[in-house]
């Protein structure tokens, strides 16, 4: 590949009146990015620092290969989490062999995403359903906050479910470390307050509410700051706990290496990461583009995520992909250009190189009460009340995953989610809407029975099918059909309007074989009626057509009309050459 | 429950002329019982014996509560292929714990029948696809064939699955015992004569083909015992195997007691056993039931193959289900009621105490060649290749279930297929078919553009969706949209018709809101025509028909026809209440 390969499209049309925008978009992101950055690697079980490794280079990696100006890659909550229920199966939090495995599971996802981008595959990102993602996201974010209390406290916890960690915390509730929990209370409440009440407290001062939000984003960062202020003056360094020891400098660039044992491992984990990654980060971008009035090209997203997650492991960081918070910030600062992001990893690279050492002195509690305010922020309340009022089943999906989440960790709980979602698709289509049909009186047209005043024809037995004919729902079909002929004391013909029926399997078809010579057993003949093009030719490969004691139709009213006047020759459509010219789709 | 409730209606209703054709097909089918269940056993890894315990008292409890006249119930191939392969890694073949084992399987696949029936879950049963049952068992039966060829020739085998097995088989092949070779080749050969010749000869001879067919069915029992003539006379019972010790008597009546520990072990493949035993059953009923112009019922046989599995628990045997082969043989001969059933387990108790004790010197090659034999039959070419005819993707997953038996063995083989027809659904499903559609000239109908002459108009594009709209296929929705609309050049109106589709999930609902809006941004305006009652009135629920930048059309000639005059008001149409009225369904 040659350099100017590289070279993205935005750089060759680069504007230098963007440059004031993505420098501004650019600092706030990144006063933003350290403490997240610092936050979420704790959360992952990672020394904090390493978070601003994951924070520096996939931010050039995106920059180089995504289609998105503005989409602000790094660090995130629900992979910090995920990569710690991945590793603490397998080492202690912290140690080298943990810190390996994070920079592993980076890899792997990067590679899983590359692959998928460079072989077309993010359909499978259909594999996760929305209300099965909000349900996950949901249920991660109060995973993690109960996770949380417990430092923010200064007490121990332990557990692997939300239910167990919230029973752990609460019973060692009376260890509390008085200092910790004040400062920790604090930090939190003045992170919530600085959310809530500083935008409302800024436009009263006379700024404008775009801006007033924006430097509310910076509090964060501003708490943090005189959080590692009082500790240092007062010298709670040595009583409570701080995030200590951080190595100045970038991360060294090497090629990780590992066993094929420990890929075999994470491979799971690391395909979960990059789906739910992808997913996440795609929903993000697509709505900013609509906003901004871009394209975005799926696959560039995933060669961009991709690129983001290959170079966050050669740095030694951990899984990372768009951020909801960051992004949205980045947009509203007036972020012009994926050099937003270039201009923030600069950013982080010089506090690496020149202010690394002043968050060693920063109380662990402060980094809780962060993630804290971060998560409850990713409980989308209002996107669940949209899924459960749309479709009940839907929202049960949602239900599900989030309490599997909940009382079964991150990865059982997707796992159930997927397999709700396709339970749900499955339960659908096994449920096949089927109505009693008749003719509206003046028209060709044949209405539900039920919902209008139609007329039928004494004898005659109109049904239209109202699902694609699979093995899992035939057998509702032939219960319902049997319960219909019943209820009309047996007529002597038997319509299945075929017009909403795409696709009829091998078992559905050996089923209406079936059926046809049951009814022909009591004298009833089978008709079929508005059968699509292609279902009929399907059709012709099975024995249905030879075997039907009726005829096939072109329309629901020819029907009517061949069998109230008698004029049906049954011998005369056996065979398929005599069949009347298929419905066209 | 009062004594008469028990006495089965046929019983009620018998008639003294049935009696003939009930003690004839009786004997008949008990004759092809006693060389079958003792066969079945041994493939079972159980004492030979066993399986005429299984072939006693389950003929009576299905006589009590199963529907089907003439369905004749006890050991078979398949289920004894799968209760040795749920109970070898558990236990050593043959030993106590094993037999135990055996005994629980088929209790628990009895209480599965019965709550299946009481709770009206038959259909659990349509979770297997026909492809996937047929896949399955020709699997199986390739698998048992595979393994007896080992005892066939007095060679030793192992290992799991069946290449393995055919390996170590070939691999000993050089340890063949000539004599146990030569007589259970001839066995083989005999069998093989008796099946395919004998019926010809017969006619030959003056005799009826039903009848010859039906005296052919008692060549096995006649091999079987001329093998144990030679035996004894010869003494070979000293150099070859021999079925050895049975212990006279009718079974004990006991109740099976086990561990939780066991039943947690083999509640899933008692499933899997109850499951494919009542699929195998219900299909040989149904097909004798529709022969006979009588009427099966699906709870009662549930019942009836759940009392049968419980009388072989408790009576010491393992799970049952209705046999294919003498089930044919029983209707053939002349039952007319369930009564022969009752008649073939009191013959098979006479065996059990008055001869059983002949046949400890069967050769175990010559139940070898009667399990090839009856395996052989099992394999069900024609409807494999009806399935791979009719629909290649049933096809690939019949496939894939027979090659996952041959390579994994019986229940990864299952459950290989399960995934594999659920798989095949979703895939399906997830490929919609999008036509461009047009009008007929001089007509109100809507016809694919690539399939009939229509008329189209320059500006607006119909596109009709033949599929339900999930979040496993609205992306490739989406996609297929946005290249019609790039193809067009960009029309100003774009008409959804959504006359085939019954369901919208709620990530398809909320897609369709993100792509209306994607199209407002290229100032296209989304329209939707023919939406079903149903799926209208779920769409009300969430915010596309207020965020619609075009109007719900009855049908797609109103829309063609408003469309073309620009009568349309598009802000006249953003609220509920000025819809036009829904399509009826």
């Amino acid at each position: 590949m040659r350099v100017h390969h590289l070279i993205p499209p935005w750089f060759k049309q680069y504007r230098p009146e963007w440059l004031a925008g993505d420098a501004i978009a650019a600092f706030i992101a990144s006063m933003m990015l350290v403490p997240q950055a610092l936050a979420y690697a704790a959360l992952a079980g990672l020394p904090p620092y390493l978070g601003l490794y994951a924070g520096l280079l996939p931010l050039v990696g995106y920059a180089l290969f995504g289609s998105s100006s503005v989409l602000s890659v790094g660090p995130v909550a629900v992979l910090a989490l995920m990569t710690a229920s991945a590793l603490s199966p397998i080492a202690t939090p912290g140690s080298a062999e943990y810190i390996n495995g994070a920079i592993l599971l980076a890899l792997l996802s990067g590679l899983i995403l590359l692959a998928m981008g460079f072989l077309g595959l993010g359909s499978l990102s259909n594999l996760l359903s929305l209300p099965v993602v909000d349900g996950f996201i949901s249920g991660a974010a109060i995973l993690i906050i109960v996770g949380q209390i417990a430092p923010l406290l200064g007490v121990e916890n332990s557990g692997d479910t939300a239910l167990e960690i919230l029973l752990s915390t609460l019973s060692n509730i009376s260890s509390t470390d008085p200092q910790t929990a004040i400062l920790g209370v604090a930090a939190l409440l003045s992170l919530i307050c600085a959310r809530l009440g500083l935008p409302v407290v800024l436009i009263k001062m006379g700024i404008t509410p775009p801006r007033a939000r924006l430097l509310s984003r910076l509090a964060p960062m501003l708490i943090v700051l005189l959080a590692i202020l009082f500790t240092i003056l007062f010298h709670w360094g040595k009583e409570i706990p701080v995030v200590g020891d951080i190595p100045g400098g970038l991360p060294e660039l090497k090629m990780p290496t590992f066993s094929l044992g420990l890929i075999h491992q994470l491979i799971l984990p690391a395909l979960i990461i990059a789906l739910l990654g992808f997913v996440e980060s795609l929903s993000i971008a697509h709505a900013i583009a609509l906003r901004r009035g871009e394209k975005l090209n799926a696959s560039a997203e995933l060669r961009g995520l991709g690129a983001a997650n290959l170079l966050s492991a050669f740095s030694g960081g951990f899984a990372v992909t768009g951020s909801f918070a960051r992004t949205a910030v980045n947009d509203e600062a007036g972020a012009k250009s994926p050099l937003s992001g270039v201009i923030a990893a600069v950013l982080i690279a010089l506090v690496l190189l020149y202010a690394a050492r002043i968050f060693t002195e920063l109380p662990v509690c402060v980094l809780a009460a962060t993630i804290i305010v971060a998560a409850a922020n990713l409980i989308n309340l209002r996107a669940m009340a949209l899924h459960w009022h749309y479709d009940r089943t839907d929202g049960l999906a949602m239900a599900g995953t989030l309490l599997g989440v909940l009382l079964f960790g991150v990865e059982t709980g997707i796992g159930l989610g997927i397999g709700l979602s396709f339970a749900t698709l499955i339960w659908r289509t096994s449920r096949p809407h089927i109505a009693v049909v008749g003719r509206v009186p003046g028209s060709e047209h044949f209405r539900n029975v039920l919902r209008h005043t139609v007329k039928t024809q004494p004898g005659i037995l109109f049904l239209r099918i109202d699902e694609n004919l699979f093995f899992s729902n035939i057998s509702a079909v032939e219960e319902r059909l049997l319960i219909e002929v019943k209820r009309h004391q047996n007529p002597h013909d038997l319509v299945l309007i075929l017009s909403s029926v795409n696709r009829i399997d091998s078992t559905a078809i050996e089923r209406l074989q079936q059926i046809n010579r049951d009814l022909q057993e009591h004298d009833i003949r089978l008709h079929l009626a508005e059968v699509k093009g292609p279902v009929l030719d399907r059709m012709g490969r099975s024995r249905l057509l030879q075997e039907l004691s009726g005829r096939v139709f072109l329309s629901s009213y020819i029907a009517e009309l061949a069998l109230r006047r008698h004029q049906i020759n049954v011998e005369d459509s056996k065979s398929n050459e005599s069949l009347p010219p298929a419905k066209s789709t």
